[in-house]
Protein backbone atom coordinates (compact mmCIF):
# COMPACT_ATOMS: atom_id res chain seq x y z
CA UNK A 1 0.00 0.00 0.00
CA UNK A 2 1.25 3.32 -0.81
CA UNK A 3 1.62 5.36 1.95
CA UNK A 4 2.45 9.45 2.16
CA UNK A 5 6.08 8.68 3.03
CA UNK A 6 6.19 6.57 0.35
CA UNK A 7 3.90 7.66 -2.43
CA UNK A 8 6.48 9.75 -4.70
CA UNK A 9 4.72 13.33 -4.70
CA UNK A 10 5.63 15.49 -8.11
CA UNK A 11 5.72 19.22 -9.65
CA UNK A 12 5.92 20.74 -12.81
CA UNK A 13 7.00 24.17 -13.50
CA UNK A 14 5.99 26.41 -16.44
CA UNK A 15 8.95 28.90 -16.89
CA UNK A 16 7.03 31.98 -18.63
CA UNK A 17 9.25 34.06 -20.57
CA UNK A 18 10.34 35.42 -23.96
CA UNK A 19 13.71 36.51 -22.41
CA UNK A 20 14.80 32.70 -22.14
CA UNK A 21 13.59 31.78 -25.19
CA UNK A 22 15.79 34.27 -27.06
CA UNK A 23 18.83 32.70 -25.28
CA UNK A 24 19.01 36.60 -23.88
CA UNK A 25 18.46 35.68 -20.03
CA UNK A 26 19.91 31.92 -18.49
CA UNK A 27 17.40 30.83 -16.63
CA UNK A 28 18.14 30.50 -12.84
CA UNK A 29 14.79 29.56 -11.37
CA UNK A 30 14.79 25.75 -12.52
CA UNK A 31 17.94 24.86 -10.37
CA UNK A 32 16.01 27.16 -7.78
CA UNK A 33 12.74 25.59 -7.48
CA UNK A 34 14.32 21.95 -8.09
CA UNK A 35 16.91 22.42 -5.23
CA UNK A 36 14.09 23.51 -3.44
CA UNK A 37 11.01 20.87 -3.89
CA UNK A 38 13.94 18.15 -3.08
CA UNK A 39 14.52 19.21 0.65
CA UNK A 40 10.40 19.45 0.68
CA UNK A 41 9.98 15.43 -0.54
CA UNK A 42 8.67 16.58 -4.03
CA UNK A 43 10.28 15.98 -7.48
CA UNK A 44 10.44 18.22 -10.02
CA UNK A 45 9.59 15.83 -13.06
CA UNK A 46 8.97 18.33 -16.07
CA UNK A 47 9.88 21.90 -17.37
CA UNK A 48 7.98 23.67 -20.45
CA UNK A 49 9.88 27.29 -20.96
CA UNK A 50 6.98 29.00 -23.27
CA UNK A 51 6.34 32.70 -24.92
CA UNK A 52 5.09 35.85 -23.16
CA UNK A 53 1.10 33.91 -25.25
CA UNK A 54 -1.53 33.68 -23.72
CA UNK A 55 -2.52 30.67 -25.12
CA UNK A 56 0.39 28.90 -24.96
CA UNK A 57 0.60 29.86 -21.26
CA UNK A 58 -3.34 28.63 -20.91
CA UNK A 59 -2.41 25.15 -22.60
CA UNK A 60 0.67 24.25 -20.72
CA UNK A 61 -0.81 25.33 -16.98
CA UNK A 62 -4.20 22.68 -18.32
CA UNK A 63 -1.76 20.11 -19.16
CA UNK A 64 0.17 19.75 -16.49
CA UNK A 65 -1.64 20.63 -13.49
CA UNK A 66 -4.06 17.86 -13.66
CA UNK A 67 -0.94 15.70 -14.41
CA UNK A 68 1.13 16.72 -11.01
CA UNK A 69 0.56 17.17 -7.47
CA UNK A 70 2.16 20.76 -7.87
CA UNK A 71 1.96 23.03 -10.46
CA UNK A 72 4.89 26.30 -10.28
CA UNK A 73 5.22 29.34 -12.70
CA UNK A 74 7.62 31.76 -13.08
CA UNK A 75 7.43 35.25 -14.29
CA UNK A 76 4.99 37.80 -16.33
CA UNK A 77 3.25 38.35 -12.53
CA UNK A 78 4.78 42.00 -12.63
CA UNK A 79 3.66 45.59 -13.59
CA UNK A 80 3.61 45.74 -17.25
CA UNK A 81 1.63 44.93 -20.24
CA UNK A 82 4.02 41.94 -21.04
CA UNK A 83 2.54 40.40 -17.89
CA UNK A 84 0.05 38.50 -18.48
CA UNK A 85 0.28 35.12 -16.39
CA UNK A 86 -2.45 35.80 -13.98
CA UNK A 87 -5.15 36.34 -16.95
CA UNK A 88 -3.80 33.15 -18.58
CA UNK A 89 -4.31 31.15 -15.76
CA UNK A 90 -7.62 32.46 -15.05
CA UNK A 91 -8.49 31.70 -18.55
CA UNK A 92 -7.05 27.78 -18.21
CA UNK A 93 -8.91 27.71 -15.01
CA UNK A 94 -12.23 29.31 -16.25
CA UNK A 95 -12.31 31.82 -13.29
CA UNK A 96 -12.23 35.53 -13.12
CA UNK A 97 -9.71 38.09 -12.32
CA UNK A 98 -10.43 39.82 -9.84
CA UNK A 99 -8.20 42.26 -7.43
CA UNK A 100 -7.61 40.62 -4.15
CA UNK A 101 -8.36 42.94 -1.10
CA UNK A 102 -5.15 41.67 0.59
CA UNK A 103 -2.41 42.27 -2.12
CA UNK A 104 -4.56 45.66 -2.59
CA UNK A 105 -3.28 46.45 0.77
CA UNK A 106 -0.08 45.16 0.56
CA UNK A 107 0.80 47.19 -2.24
CA UNK A 108 -0.80 50.42 -0.75
CA UNK A 109 1.33 50.06 2.09
CA UNK A 110 4.46 49.53 0.16
CA UNK A 111 4.05 52.18 -1.78
CA UNK A 112 2.48 55.16 0.41
CA UNK A 113 6.09 56.74 0.51
CA UNK A 114 7.31 55.78 -2.71
CA UNK A 115 7.12 58.57 -6.25
CA UNK A 116 4.12 57.66 -7.64
CA UNK A 117 1.88 56.00 -5.16
CA UNK A 118 -0.34 52.92 -6.06
CA UNK A 119 -0.52 53.63 -9.53
CA UNK A 120 -2.61 51.65 -11.93
CA UNK A 121 0.42 49.85 -13.35
CA UNK A 122 0.95 48.95 -9.61
CA UNK A 123 -2.03 47.98 -9.04
CA UNK A 124 -2.20 45.07 -11.27
CA UNK A 125 0.08 43.39 -8.90
CA UNK A 126 -2.89 42.74 -7.24
CA UNK A 127 -4.74 41.05 -9.77
CA UNK A 128 -5.51 36.98 -9.19
CA UNK A 129 -7.55 34.20 -10.54
CA UNK A 130 -10.38 34.36 -8.05
CA UNK A 131 -10.25 31.70 -5.67
CA UNK A 132 -6.55 32.55 -4.83
CA UNK A 133 -4.59 33.00 -1.77
CA UNK A 134 -1.29 35.25 -1.44
CA UNK A 135 2.42 33.70 -1.18
CA UNK A 136 4.02 37.43 0.91
CA UNK A 137 7.15 38.53 -0.50
CA UNK A 138 8.61 40.87 2.03
CA UNK A 139 11.54 41.88 -1.10
CA UNK A 140 9.06 44.06 -3.38
CA UNK A 141 5.64 43.99 -1.65
CA UNK A 142 4.29 42.26 -4.74
CA UNK A 143 2.94 38.71 -3.58
CA UNK A 144 3.22 35.53 -5.54
CA UNK A 145 -0.41 33.93 -5.63
CA UNK A 146 -1.49 30.37 -5.03
CA UNK A 147 -5.14 29.01 -6.52
CA UNK A 148 -5.22 25.90 -5.72
CA UNK A 149 -2.15 23.16 -6.53
CA UNK A 150 -0.75 25.96 -8.56
CA UNK A 151 1.84 28.17 -7.27
CA UNK A 152 2.91 31.93 -9.56
CA UNK A 153 5.91 32.66 -8.61
CA UNK A 154 8.14 36.10 -9.76
CA UNK A 155 10.44 35.57 -12.70
CA UNK A 156 13.28 37.75 -11.02
CA UNK A 157 15.24 34.63 -8.61
CA UNK A 158 16.05 36.58 -6.40
CA UNK A 159 12.21 37.44 -5.40
CA UNK A 160 10.71 34.04 -5.98
CA UNK A 161 13.76 32.77 -3.19
CA UNK A 162 11.80 35.23 -0.67
CA UNK A 163 8.30 33.29 -1.89
CA UNK A 164 9.80 29.99 -1.40
CA UNK A 165 10.91 30.72 1.96
CA UNK A 166 7.20 31.60 2.76
CA UNK A 167 5.98 27.82 1.35
CA UNK A 168 8.82 26.41 3.12
CA UNK A 169 6.99 23.33 5.24
CA UNK A 170 3.84 24.04 3.99
CA UNK A 171 3.49 21.55 1.47
CA UNK A 172 2.81 17.93 1.68
CA UNK A 173 5.70 15.82 0.18
CA UNK A 174 7.19 12.21 0.94
CA UNK A 175 10.81 11.36 1.90
CA UNK A 176 12.99 13.53 0.26
CA UNK A 177 15.64 12.35 -2.76
CA UNK A 178 18.59 11.42 -1.12
CA UNK A 179 22.27 12.26 -3.48
CA UNK A 180 25.65 10.99 -3.08
CA UNK A 181 28.31 11.93 -6.39
CA UNK A 182 31.50 9.99 -6.73
CA UNK A 183 33.94 11.71 -9.57
CA UNK A 184 36.98 11.40 -11.39
CA UNK A 185 38.95 12.08 -14.46
CA UNK A 186 37.15 8.63 -15.60
CA UNK A 187 36.10 8.38 -19.43
CA UNK A 188 32.59 7.06 -18.87
CA UNK A 189 32.61 4.80 -21.40
CA UNK A 190 35.49 2.76 -19.66
CA UNK A 191 33.37 1.99 -16.94
CA UNK A 192 29.49 1.90 -18.57
CA UNK A 193 29.40 -1.74 -17.59
CA UNK A 194 30.13 -1.05 -14.20
CA UNK A 195 27.70 1.39 -13.58
CA UNK A 196 24.56 -1.27 -15.28
CA UNK A 197 26.06 -3.43 -13.05
CA UNK A 198 25.46 -1.45 -9.94
CA UNK A 199 22.43 -0.12 -10.51
CA UNK A 200 20.49 -3.42 -12.06
CA UNK A 201 22.45 -4.62 -8.07
CA UNK A 202 20.80 -2.02 -6.12
CA UNK A 203 16.41 -1.60 -7.45
CA UNK A 204 16.31 1.04 -4.84
CA UNK A 205 19.32 3.30 -6.28
CA UNK A 206 19.36 5.55 -9.64
CA UNK A 207 22.68 6.40 -11.43
CA UNK A 208 23.57 9.10 -13.66
CA UNK A 209 26.44 9.35 -15.37
CA UNK A 210 27.37 13.61 -16.13
CA UNK A 211 30.45 13.80 -18.00
CA UNK A 212 32.60 17.02 -18.26
CA UNK A 213 35.22 17.90 -20.61
CA UNK A 214 37.46 20.02 -18.25
CA UNK A 215 41.16 21.85 -18.25
CA UNK A 216 41.72 19.59 -21.37
CA UNK A 217 40.94 16.48 -19.65
CA UNK A 218 37.88 14.42 -19.82
CA UNK A 219 35.99 12.89 -16.45
CA UNK A 220 32.85 12.26 -15.13
CA UNK A 221 30.78 12.83 -12.12
CA UNK A 222 28.34 9.57 -10.99
CA UNK A 223 25.52 10.74 -8.97
CA UNK A 224 23.80 7.76 -7.10
CA UNK A 225 20.04 8.86 -5.82
CA UNK A 226 17.47 6.79 -3.55
CA UNK A 227 14.73 7.79 -0.85
CA UNK A 228 16.67 5.00 1.43
CA UNK A 229 19.63 5.93 3.13
CA UNK A 230 21.11 2.41 3.57
CA UNK A 231 20.26 1.29 0.30
CA UNK A 232 21.68 5.07 -1.01
CA UNK A 233 25.14 4.03 1.34
CA UNK A 234 25.35 0.12 -0.04
CA UNK A 235 25.46 1.36 -3.77
CA UNK A 236 27.93 4.17 -3.36
CA UNK A 237 29.94 1.42 -1.54
CA UNK A 238 29.36 -1.16 -4.33
CA UNK A 239 30.63 1.89 -6.95
CA UNK A 240 33.63 2.46 -5.09
CA UNK A 241 34.83 -1.35 -4.50
CA UNK A 242 34.38 -1.78 -8.46
CA UNK A 243 36.04 1.43 -9.63
CA UNK A 244 38.98 0.62 -7.19
CA UNK A 245 39.01 -2.92 -8.62
CA UNK A 246 39.51 -1.42 -12.35
CA UNK A 247 42.54 0.73 -11.19
CA UNK A 248 40.68 4.21 -11.39
CA UNK A 249 41.24 7.34 -9.08
CA UNK A 250 38.20 8.63 -7.91
CA UNK A 251 36.99 11.51 -5.52
CA UNK A 252 33.56 10.99 -2.84
CA UNK A 253 31.47 14.30 -3.33
CA UNK A 254 32.44 14.54 -7.01
CA UNK A 255 34.75 16.72 -8.89
CA UNK B 1 1.38 35.87 -49.26
CA UNK B 2 3.86 34.07 -46.82
CA UNK B 3 6.84 34.00 -48.76
CA UNK B 4 9.94 32.28 -46.94
CA UNK B 5 11.07 35.75 -46.06
CA UNK B 6 8.52 36.97 -43.57
CA UNK B 7 7.04 32.78 -42.97
CA UNK B 8 8.03 32.63 -39.66
CA UNK B 9 10.16 29.74 -38.81
CA UNK B 10 9.66 27.83 -35.30
CA UNK B 11 12.17 25.24 -33.20
CA UNK B 12 11.16 23.56 -30.33
CA UNK B 13 14.04 21.88 -27.67
CA UNK B 14 13.97 18.96 -25.48
CA UNK B 15 16.12 18.95 -22.26
CA UNK B 16 17.09 15.09 -21.48
CA UNK B 17 18.28 15.23 -18.03
CA UNK B 18 17.26 14.08 -14.39
CA UNK B 19 20.43 16.10 -13.46
CA UNK B 20 18.61 19.84 -14.65
CA UNK B 21 15.23 18.72 -12.46
CA UNK B 22 16.94 17.69 -9.62
CA UNK B 23 18.45 21.21 -9.20
CA UNK B 24 22.25 19.66 -9.39
CA UNK B 25 23.32 21.05 -13.00
CA UNK B 26 22.52 24.73 -13.91
CA UNK B 27 21.56 24.53 -18.17
CA UNK B 28 22.86 26.21 -20.24
CA UNK B 29 22.11 24.41 -23.72
CA UNK B 30 18.72 26.42 -23.54
CA UNK B 31 20.55 30.03 -24.04
CA UNK B 32 23.19 28.31 -26.20
CA UNK B 33 21.02 26.52 -28.99
CA UNK B 34 17.97 30.01 -28.86
CA UNK B 35 20.80 32.40 -29.25
CA UNK B 36 22.37 30.41 -32.27
CA UNK B 37 18.55 29.64 -33.73
CA UNK B 38 18.01 33.75 -33.72
CA UNK B 39 21.02 33.92 -36.05
CA UNK B 40 19.75 31.50 -38.61
CA UNK B 41 16.11 33.01 -38.56
CA UNK B 42 14.63 30.26 -36.58
CA UNK B 43 12.81 31.37 -33.62
CA UNK B 44 12.61 29.39 -30.38
CA UNK B 45 8.74 28.62 -29.68
CA UNK B 46 8.85 25.74 -26.45
CA UNK B 47 11.06 24.04 -24.18
CA UNK B 48 10.75 20.91 -22.25
CA UNK B 49 12.83 19.64 -20.14
CA UNK B 50 12.10 15.75 -19.09
CA UNK B 51 13.53 12.87 -17.00
CA UNK B 52 15.78 9.86 -18.24
CA UNK B 53 12.55 7.76 -19.27
CA UNK B 54 11.86 6.32 -22.42
CA UNK B 55 7.80 7.51 -22.32
CA UNK B 56 8.34 10.76 -21.27
CA UNK B 57 10.97 11.52 -23.75
CA UNK B 58 8.79 10.05 -26.37
CA UNK B 59 5.44 12.23 -25.44
CA UNK B 60 7.36 15.19 -25.57
CA UNK B 61 8.86 14.09 -28.86
CA UNK B 62 6.11 13.53 -30.72
CA UNK B 63 4.34 16.33 -29.38
CA UNK B 64 6.60 18.87 -30.49
CA UNK B 65 7.95 17.52 -34.03
CA UNK B 66 4.86 18.27 -35.83
CA UNK B 67 4.10 21.58 -34.17
CA UNK B 68 7.33 23.17 -34.81
CA UNK B 69 9.92 23.19 -37.90
CA UNK B 70 12.40 21.44 -36.40
CA UNK B 71 13.05 19.68 -33.12
CA UNK B 72 16.39 19.80 -31.53
CA UNK B 73 17.24 17.61 -28.40
CA UNK B 74 19.87 17.64 -25.89
CA UNK B 75 21.32 14.98 -23.33
CA UNK B 76 21.09 11.11 -23.35
CA UNK B 77 23.23 10.30 -26.40
CA UNK B 78 26.42 8.89 -24.30
CA UNK B 79 28.01 5.60 -23.86
CA UNK B 80 26.09 4.76 -20.45
CA UNK B 81 23.04 2.59 -19.16
CA UNK B 82 21.19 6.08 -18.46
CA UNK B 83 21.41 7.48 -22.29
CA UNK B 84 18.59 6.49 -23.95
CA UNK B 85 17.61 9.01 -26.10
CA UNK B 86 18.34 7.39 -29.42
CA UNK B 87 15.83 4.52 -28.42
CA UNK B 88 13.31 6.98 -26.96
CA UNK B 89 13.50 8.72 -30.38
CA UNK B 90 12.92 5.76 -32.40
CA UNK B 91 10.02 4.66 -30.01
CA UNK B 92 8.65 7.98 -31.31
CA UNK B 93 8.56 7.65 -34.86
CA UNK B 94 7.90 3.94 -34.85
CA UNK B 95 11.62 2.92 -36.05
CA UNK B 96 14.25 0.51 -35.27
CA UNK B 97 17.47 1.64 -33.84
CA UNK B 98 20.39 0.41 -36.04
CA UNK B 99 24.18 0.86 -36.16
CA UNK B 100 24.85 3.47 -38.12
CA UNK B 101 28.44 2.58 -40.53
CA UNK B 102 29.74 5.69 -40.92
CA UNK B 103 29.29 6.66 -37.15
CA UNK B 104 30.82 3.21 -36.58
CA UNK B 105 33.92 4.15 -38.83
CA UNK B 106 34.33 7.84 -36.81
CA UNK B 107 34.35 6.16 -33.66
CA UNK B 108 37.35 3.64 -34.49
CA UNK B 109 39.06 6.18 -36.04
CA UNK B 110 38.79 7.86 -32.93
CA UNK B 111 39.30 4.75 -30.44
CA UNK B 112 42.07 3.53 -32.45
CA UNK B 113 44.99 4.71 -30.02
CA UNK B 114 43.07 4.78 -26.77
CA UNK B 115 42.81 2.57 -24.16
CA UNK B 116 40.06 -0.18 -23.89
CA UNK B 117 39.26 0.73 -28.23
CA UNK B 118 36.14 0.62 -29.41
CA UNK B 119 34.39 -1.55 -26.95
CA UNK B 120 30.85 -2.07 -26.25
CA UNK B 121 29.68 0.90 -24.51
CA UNK B 122 31.33 3.15 -26.32
CA UNK B 123 29.64 1.58 -29.68
CA UNK B 124 26.43 2.48 -28.37
CA UNK B 125 27.26 6.12 -29.70
CA UNK B 126 26.76 4.38 -33.37
CA UNK B 127 23.36 3.62 -32.62
CA UNK B 128 20.84 6.01 -34.53
CA UNK B 129 16.82 5.91 -35.36
CA UNK B 130 17.07 4.09 -38.44
CA UNK B 131 17.16 6.53 -41.34
CA UNK B 132 19.55 8.92 -39.86
CA UNK B 133 22.34 11.26 -40.98
CA UNK B 134 25.32 12.34 -38.77
CA UNK B 135 25.89 15.51 -37.38
CA UNK B 136 30.07 15.74 -36.79
CA UNK B 137 31.53 16.36 -33.61
CA UNK B 138 35.28 17.45 -33.79
CA UNK B 139 35.74 17.28 -30.29
CA UNK B 140 34.90 13.52 -29.18
CA UNK B 141 34.48 11.24 -32.21
CA UNK B 142 30.45 10.66 -31.14
CA UNK B 143 28.54 12.51 -33.39
CA UNK B 144 25.11 14.14 -33.25
CA UNK B 145 22.05 12.22 -35.50
CA UNK B 146 19.59 14.27 -37.91
CA UNK B 147 16.43 12.49 -38.47
CA UNK B 148 14.11 14.42 -40.64
CA UNK B 149 13.69 17.76 -39.08
CA UNK B 150 14.75 16.17 -35.58
CA UNK B 151 18.41 17.00 -34.36
CA UNK B 152 20.02 14.96 -31.10
CA UNK B 153 22.43 16.59 -29.55
CA UNK B 154 25.00 16.48 -26.84
CA UNK B 155 24.33 17.15 -22.86
CA UNK B 156 27.83 18.42 -22.44
CA UNK B 157 27.58 21.86 -24.01
CA UNK B 158 31.04 22.71 -25.13
CA UNK B 159 30.40 19.37 -27.43
CA UNK B 160 26.77 21.04 -28.57
CA UNK B 161 28.43 23.77 -29.65
CA UNK B 162 30.80 21.96 -31.83
CA UNK B 163 27.19 20.40 -33.11
CA UNK B 164 25.57 23.77 -34.48
CA UNK B 165 28.86 24.91 -35.65
CA UNK B 166 28.60 21.86 -38.85
CA UNK B 167 25.01 22.33 -38.80
CA UNK B 168 25.32 26.70 -39.17
CA UNK B 169 23.86 27.77 -42.25
CA UNK B 170 22.19 24.27 -43.31
CA UNK B 171 18.03 24.96 -42.49
CA UNK B 172 16.25 27.14 -43.72
CA UNK B 173 15.08 29.52 -42.04
CA UNK B 174 13.09 33.72 -42.50
CA UNK B 175 14.59 36.69 -41.42
CA UNK B 176 16.59 36.94 -38.02
CA UNK B 177 14.47 38.39 -35.07
CA UNK B 178 16.39 41.41 -34.76
CA UNK B 179 16.98 43.19 -30.84
CA UNK B 180 17.68 46.61 -29.32
CA UNK B 181 17.60 47.34 -25.29
CA UNK B 182 17.33 50.09 -23.25
CA UNK B 183 17.89 50.61 -19.71
CA UNK B 184 17.89 52.24 -16.52
CA UNK B 185 17.37 52.58 -12.69
CA UNK B 186 14.14 52.72 -13.49
CA UNK B 187 11.27 50.96 -11.66
CA UNK B 188 8.99 49.43 -14.73
CA UNK B 189 5.92 50.60 -12.51
CA UNK B 190 6.69 53.98 -13.34
CA UNK B 191 6.89 53.16 -17.14
CA UNK B 192 4.11 50.69 -17.76
CA UNK B 193 2.06 53.00 -19.58
CA UNK B 194 4.19 54.86 -21.36
CA UNK B 195 5.72 50.79 -22.60
CA UNK B 196 2.42 49.80 -23.70
CA UNK B 197 1.52 53.07 -25.47
CA UNK B 198 4.71 52.30 -27.47
CA UNK B 199 3.84 48.95 -28.44
CA UNK B 200 0.77 49.84 -29.61
CA UNK B 201 2.24 52.94 -31.92
CA UNK B 202 4.32 50.05 -33.31
CA UNK B 203 2.61 47.08 -34.74
CA UNK B 204 5.72 45.36 -36.10
CA UNK B 205 7.54 45.23 -32.50
CA UNK B 206 7.41 43.71 -29.42
CA UNK B 207 8.37 45.22 -26.25
CA UNK B 208 9.70 43.17 -22.95
CA UNK B 209 10.20 44.71 -19.65
CA UNK B 210 12.57 42.90 -17.69
CA UNK B 211 13.41 44.11 -13.79
CA UNK B 212 16.03 42.99 -11.87
CA UNK B 213 17.42 44.06 -8.33
CA UNK B 214 21.03 44.96 -8.40
CA UNK B 215 23.41 46.67 -5.90
CA UNK B 216 20.27 47.25 -3.04
CA UNK B 217 18.58 49.41 -6.48
CA UNK B 218 15.52 48.20 -8.85
CA UNK B 219 15.77 48.59 -12.38
CA UNK B 220 14.78 47.25 -15.30
CA UNK B 221 15.72 46.80 -18.86
CA UNK B 222 13.49 47.15 -21.70
CA UNK B 223 14.21 44.89 -24.84
CA UNK B 224 12.77 45.70 -28.28
CA UNK B 225 12.13 42.96 -31.10
CA UNK B 226 11.15 42.80 -34.88
CA UNK B 227 12.00 41.41 -37.73
CA UNK B 228 12.25 44.55 -39.46
CA UNK B 229 15.44 47.01 -38.66
CA UNK B 230 13.91 50.79 -39.61
CA UNK B 231 10.15 49.57 -37.08
CA UNK B 232 12.96 48.57 -34.19
CA UNK B 233 14.97 52.29 -34.41
CA UNK B 234 11.67 54.09 -34.71
CA UNK B 235 10.41 52.26 -31.78
CA UNK B 236 13.00 52.76 -29.75
CA UNK B 237 13.71 56.17 -30.57
CA UNK B 238 10.32 56.50 -29.72
CA UNK B 239 10.63 55.02 -26.38
CA UNK B 240 14.24 56.82 -25.01
CA UNK B 241 12.27 60.36 -26.18
CA UNK B 242 9.20 59.20 -23.73
CA UNK B 243 11.74 57.99 -20.79
CA UNK B 244 13.42 61.51 -21.41
CA UNK B 245 10.18 63.05 -21.30
CA UNK B 246 9.47 61.63 -18.38
CA UNK B 247 12.80 62.87 -16.66
CA UNK B 248 14.32 59.46 -16.78
CA UNK B 249 17.93 58.63 -17.37
CA UNK B 250 18.28 55.93 -19.47
CA UNK B 251 20.97 53.67 -21.04
CA UNK B 252 21.07 52.55 -25.07
CA UNK B 253 22.20 49.31 -24.95
CA UNK B 254 20.67 48.28 -21.53
CA UNK B 255 22.09 47.90 -17.97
Amino acid sequence: MMTSQNRIWTAALVVIGDEILSGRTHDKNIAQIASWLQVQGIRLSEVRVVADDMDAIAAAVNALRVQHDYLFTTGGIGPTHDDITVDSVARALGVEVVIHPEARAMLAEYYKDKQGGLNEARLRMARVPEGSDLIPNRMSGAPGIRHGNIFLMAGVPSITAQMLDGLTGTLEGGAPLLAETVGGWIKESEVADLLREVEQAHPECQIGSYPFFREGKTGANFVIRSTNRDALDSCVDTLCEGLGELGLDFTPGGI
